[in-house]
């Protein structure tokens, strides 16, 4: 396999680019119709707007009609994890918050603000978004440290009749499945028959293994520093352990990986050419690390049928910006009260479907700026918030 | 003195027309600039954004500079008195907050976010916005019940580091005490001279009271719904007993009215013609209660010299939009924590100054919509906090 592009080669931009980029911040509030003259100002706000507040006041269901609350996306944080930064505090999070919420607007046509929180306190966190709940119609959590982030999103999902998703679990494990959905139509495999190795049991990696064997994966071994994941750690690990591993591995990534299909690269660990190498014969690896893979792409494709990477610099990168956007907006759209690990894998399908006709071991997934992505993403999400029966209406 | 315009014959907008321009809210956010190609996202996303967070990591005030959060007005409410609908709760409150920011947006190029919250007790609305004080950048409080309003503002005041105004007490007052400036230049009086009676002692005519005597006025009478307000009265009214009412004027609004030169009204109590009657010589009528005046502008010309309203479609309107989207816009530009009564009063005067060379008894404030206005409120407040030492550089 031959890699395309090569990182050095690429413009990158500077930090002068970067930081003018930066000025004054990333987003903007506008209105939908000008405020030009007495006659609008008397439409939109006084005496006109008295009316919708009437309205609204007699019947709460037309918030969703008349406010723009009902398709805003709250992007919250506290700073925690940001990026490979670590706890930076919010108020150092926010450029990645505005970028976020920069990204629903151009990808979903989503409006979208973010709520950056002097807390790190569970309680205060779901406390403080209950208080605002008639503000917006959507959570998207960011950069929230484990384990707090699967606390704070169990609790927010039982608090707030709304969708609400950690985009750093969740994202990353619906474009992963979709990736290898589209790696194995490609082969002519099934997911059920693969051997399935995770290296990092953080936030995403504890995401990726639950959803693969939700769609059907049945084998997945999970790796943290301490090796594979068994029944002695704590935490939302134990209850994996429960559920991964069935042919009972021992030790580390070498007695993992050997015979293995498939790795999934989510630590930052690097990973040796010699144990690639003991890989299975037309195997997959994912090398999701950011900035710096697992494993260089070069060095993986030769031991590999299939890689792919979190870098826009080589094929196949397997980028969160296919997933969220698309699956708020559908959850949005069908009214739904919370997001279902059904509408997470009908999101998955609709990536690889997007690309069904044109997929090849370069491209099992769409490219992150693919226009169908997002709306096809949000009407399989829509589809399956209908079917599960969380949606309003 | 005749009123130019007659409201039957003005094309009111019709309930179809103001519910169509309401459908799916009146705000959008945006991109300061557009997210592309891969390049872009790399310079506002992953990787570029990294530098941004790392730099604010290690200075916080270049948050300042690098996030949107500095020019961001959060429209706070929690709903409880809302326009004259009263107490109709958060949800319903949003299409006024929706309105409020995009006054802000579009008088004074101010980004601005609706924040409206489930609760109404002040220790939670406080405690939620300390938490989330790294998103925003100013507090318009909107909307709130008295005399929970005073506290509220109080707190909030002593709790951030950013500028904190409750619209509904000060940008009336400010707005009010620039068209008493107006008023006394095409007069040729001076503010100390009048006597002042204002009817209502809510949130509005408290706040009137209190700016009129820091600029100066000298004889204020403050009416509430049991008469003059004396020391007998608690909370706000009490301190401002001791304060106004300097002849010691007793019973109600004949009494007080007797010889007036000014009267304020802030209660929609209707003003009983022989009442004023008895006002003084070129006497002044600031009938402000919305949508329906204390008195008919033409019924008030027959006795007053000066005549103002709330409404648009009479001369003088008194119209807060003059006032608090340059107060916030000049509090920001300055990076001012506060917003002092000096740099209320700055905005009056600034108001007032526009209109300087234009003044009539027809037009003693500039109009809502003059573009003058908010820019030159801006500068006056902005250089009223340098000289308070209240600004942040």
């Amino acid at each position: 396999m031959t890699l395309a592009q090569d990182p050095t080669t690429r413009s990158a931009p500077d930090r002068h680019e970067v930081f003018g980029a930066h000025e004054g911040g990333k987003l903007a509030t506008g209105l939908t119709a000008p405020l030009a003259d007495e006659r609008d100002l008397s439409i939109a706000y006084t005496p006109g707007v008295a009316d919708v507040c009437r309205a609204i006041a007699d019947d709460a269901s037309l918030a969703a009609r008349y406010t723009w609350a009902h398709r805003l996306v709250a992007v919250v944080s506290d700073g925690t994890a940001v990026l490979g930064l670590g706890d930076i505090g919010p108020r150092a999070s926010l450029p990645v918050m505005e970028g976020k919420s920069a990204l629903f607007k151009s990808f979903a046509g989503l409006d979208s603000i973010p709520l950056v929180l002097d807390t790190t306190d569970v309680d205060e966190i779901v406390e403080t978004l209950v208080r605002l709940r008639p503000t917006f119609g959507a959570v998207n959590l960011e950069d929230v440290a484990a384990p707090r982030c699967f606390e704070l999103e169990r609790r927010l999902v039982e608090a707030l009749d709304c969708p609400v998703m950690h985009d750093d679990q969740h994202g990353t494990a619906v474009v992963l499945l979709a990736a290898l959905d589209g790696a194995c139509r490609v082969q002519g495999r099934s997911l059920s028959d693969l051997r399935i190795v995770i290296s990092g049991a953080g936030a995403a990696g504890i995401a990726c293994a639950r959803i693969l064997l939700t769609a059907g994966a049945s084998d997945v071994v999970l790796l943290d520093s301490r090796g594979v994941v068994d029944a002695g750690r704590g935490g939302e690990k134990a209850a994996l352990a429960a559920v991964t591993n069935p042919r009972g591995v021992t030790g580390g990534i070498a007695e993992a990986l050997a015979g293995a299909d498939v790795f999934v690269g989510l630590s930052s660990a690097t990973l040796p050419e010699d144990l690639l190498a003991t890989m299975a014969p037309e195997c997959m690896v994912f090398a999701l690390s950011n900035p710096d893979p697992e494993v260089h792409p070069d060095v993986a494709a030769r031991h590999a049928a299939i890689v792919a990477t979190g870098r826009s610099d080589f094929p196949n990168q397997i980028n969160n910006v296919l997933a969220f956007p698309g699956i708020f907006r559908g959850a949005l759209d069908a009214h739904a009260r919370r997001i279902t690990d059904d509408m997470k894998v009908a999101a998955a399908r609709a990536i690889a479907d997007v690309v069904a006709d044109e997929l090849s071991p370069q491209k099992i997934v769409p490219g992150p700026f693919d226009p169908r992505v997002a709306p096809a993403v949000a009407a399989a999400v829509a589809r399956a918030a209908g079917d599960a029966g969380v949606t309003a209406d």
